[in-house]
């Protein structure tokens, strides 16, 4: 791992360190591609907060912006975070993924459309602020995370 | 902390542990907010890479989907992750925030809104696929990166 300490390097830092290979390397691949998926389960527990448990005041608002990063995430081109070299864990860069995800490149295929569908699914409705189509489509986005994570990470 | 672990629990877990309080404890602020700089970083290597040093080939639809990221995340409502609590690391959580961030409300906001400026021009050029105007919007979100990480984050 070239200098690269999780979320402590400015952009324009990380772009430096990227600039004499554009391809991350295996632990920061890693690292960047748990950070879009923490980040998601963020966005994600705020539309749930704000749709169905009422734990965070009702906002179409909020919840468009968390449905858009969500989308964007999902559109944003992951799996080049996937290269061959990240299928373990290496040093304290832990990842909890599993040897089918290299290798049943059939499968993953569907998981990942069935995702990136129902993320950008979830943002058009969230343009709409209809809760109950929102929680619909919420509900489906968090059962294509689902999908995924049956097949392709260890249990935890 | 909750059974929180970076990247490593689904969104639905993520989602549930959320359930009996909208707003992530401080150790999840951190971890979150330090998540999406992480995947922004990402994003703005690729753009440097394809726009800037030419080690990625050039992909308008890349570029385009990794401004949309980044601006995503700059909509996403951060600041609700920089709570009281959350000034200092906790335990093996480590921020580089300084306690200016949580003091400096007027210089923080400025800095905020002209990330979101620069963040969203860069995603509204990215449409056009227009290299040289793309490069010039990329160097303007790195400088509004830089204006928060000058005033607000410990030097590394």
């Amino acid at each position: 791992m070239r200098k690269l300490v999780l979320g402590s390097m400015s952009a324009l830092l990380i772009a430096t360190s990227l600039q004499a290979n554009a391809q991350p390397d295996p632990e920061e691949q890693i690292i960047f591609r748990k950070a879009g998926y923490s980040f998601m389960s963020w966005n994600m527990g705020k539309i749930k907060a704000m749709a169905i448990d009422g734990t965070m005041a009702w906002d179409p608002a909020q919840v468009q912006a968390a449905a858009n990063s969500i989308a964007a995430t999902a559109n944003s081109g992951m799996g080049a975070l996937f290269t061959p070299g990240t299928e373990k864990s290496i040093g304290d860069t832990k990842t909890n993924v599993r040897p089918e995800m290299f290798t049943d490149m059939e499968g993953v295929g569907k998981v990942a459309m069935a995702f990136s569908k129902a993320a950008n699914e979830l943002a058009e409705v969230a343009k709409t602020g209809d809760k109950a189509a929102i929680i619909k489509a919420f509900a489906a986005t968090g059962d294509s995370c689902k999908g995924c994570h049956d097949k392709y990470r260890e249990k935890m």
